[in-house]
């Protein structure tokens, strides 16, 4: 292992992103792997509009992984704007559009965000998990609050993200996917693997669904973290515990051992006896560390969060 | 004066492109000054929907500037690269899209487009010839068929462009408008100032119409030269000569002198007499030089028209 080590970093949106803030203070040897089942917002718009990956994700990480100078400050700031008003173009990110033009126009996903990689100077590289946009289907209890005991399936991020219903487990379409070459190569080559934080059952669990990627995870020599949320127990883990976290992840992905899971004590509300306990049967330690941001509640300090890291990764 | 002139280059569209590329093989001390009326394409759809100025023909002149580098080229590419389809983004060029949000981020035009010069490792500077978006009014004598002595007032870059009348005068909505007062310093400092080529009404005439820039026109100590089209009697232009392209310019600023009309002896058809009568009577010298691009009829060779420019300029 060199004097820094190389980090794979698993997940989406900005869960993601706040690990990717973090990481970059830890290693310059970061490669982010990115969800690419978004169907909301601007991304969402794009895939309708040329069925392309989701960019939106991939160039929140990027952004994440920004050179502090003048210059990379300034065009991540121009990536991350948005149009203004409800017009044709409101609402997208300059970023997204980019990252779509540089795809049509040089017909290689990777090669295009390597390019964005080198405008923003990024610490690290930034690569979709799949080589394919993905549709998430969700099996849900009581998706419909009429009938809480039956399961039903919903379709798409922004529908699963928002379901009333207790989400049971998800799949991919198409399923299998294409893999991601480049990304399955990251996770073998990896020193450390960190997957999460971030929306559960449709940023960090995606990445256990593409059979390639599964298997990486499962066999590299890399040691496996897992960085449980802030916000538990809201939006589509509406009455998950911390350790149910662990057990949902275990069901779809039962070969995959654990190392560490990195938790803030705050959302652990029994001493954390029970996420210790599951977390054990996955082979991982669980490592407290305050990472709370305390101006905004829900979401990760990243220099706290930094701390935790290079202290579990050193 | 130094080793390299420094030179402010003065039009819109495809025809000051042709001449920022030729130019920028001779000096890299450019400044390009871009007509802001254009009200069609991507432009116009940015108009319309954030009233900014248009940004077609800055991103246009910004990309004839751009450095050789694989780099530059790249982001050249990207910058002119357009969406495809008929959906919300289809047409749009990806650089229209950045300069738009880099004026809304950094809320200053001159700003946004010294940034994305930066970006191309631009040989030159790009800026707008006025300070807000414009409209240009033209008076047409038969505009339409049927009423062929009619004098009629005809609205919008697009319609004057295509109008079946013949074109009389211009004026600018609003009137006078916003100054660009670096544009007006890059003219007042310049060694040479050069005009056209491009759309006669729409891309060149349209400077004449900003008091401050016309004023610095005809003040500086810069030399002038105007550079004819190589399509000419087309268009806006129809059933004009060399000598009519001239004296309608006369006619908009009749203090305006110039040294030197440059013009490909193709386009004269009677030895170039008249022309040279006409320039005569502005204080210019005709230079004939063979300009043309032997691949495209009805444009400039940037190698050849580069030359013509350096003879002229040394």
């Amino acid at each position: 292992m060199s004097a820094r080590p190389a980090v794979a970093a698993l997940g989406g949106g900005h869960g993601l992103a706040a690990s990717l803030q973090a990481l970059q203070l830890v290693t310059d040897r970061i490669t982010a792997i990115v969800t690419v089942a978004d169907d909301g917002g601007s991304s969402g718009r794009l895939r309708e509009e040329f069925d392309i990956l989701p960019p939106g994700d991939l160039r929140m990480a990027l952004s994440a992984l920004c050179d502090t100078s003048e210059w990379g400050l300034q065009w991540r700031d121009a990536l991350q704007h948005r149009f203004a008003g409800g017009g044709p173009l409101g609402g997208h990110a300059l970023g997204n559009l980019i990252i779509a033009s540089l795809w049509d126009l040089l017909g290689d996903p990777i090669a295009g965000l390597d390019l964005v990689g080198r405008l923003l100077g990024a610490r690290g590289r930034v690569l979709p998990m799949a080589g394919e946009p993905l549709q998430i289907e969700a099996s849900v209890l009581g998706a419909d609050p009429a009938c809480p005991d039956e399961v039903t399936s919903v379709l798409g991020q922004v529908e699963v993200a928002t379901t009333l219903g207790r989400v049971l487990s998800i799949r991919l379409n198409p399923d299998p996917p294409l893999p991601c070459r480049e990304a399955v190569h990251a996770v073998l080559d990896a020193d450390w693997v960190i997957l999460g934080p971030g929306s559960w059952f449709t940023s960090v669990m995606p990445h256990l669904l593409v059979p390639d990627l599964r298997d990486a995870l499962v066999h590299t020599s890399a040691r496996r973290m897992l960085t449980l949320n802030m916000a538990l127990n809201t939006g589509e883990t509406q009455g998950f515990s911390a350790s149910d976290h662990l057990e949902v992840l275990a069901a779809h992905a039962p070969d995959l051992h654990l190392d560490v899971v990195l938790v803030d004590p705050s959302v652990v509300r029994d001493r954390g006896d029970q996420l210790r306990d599951t977390a054990q049967a996955l082979g991982a330690e669980v490592v407290f560390a305050q990472v709370a941001d305390p101006e905004r509640p829900g979401t990760h300090d990243s220099l706290r969060l930094a701390a935790a890291y290079r202290d579990v990764v050193e």
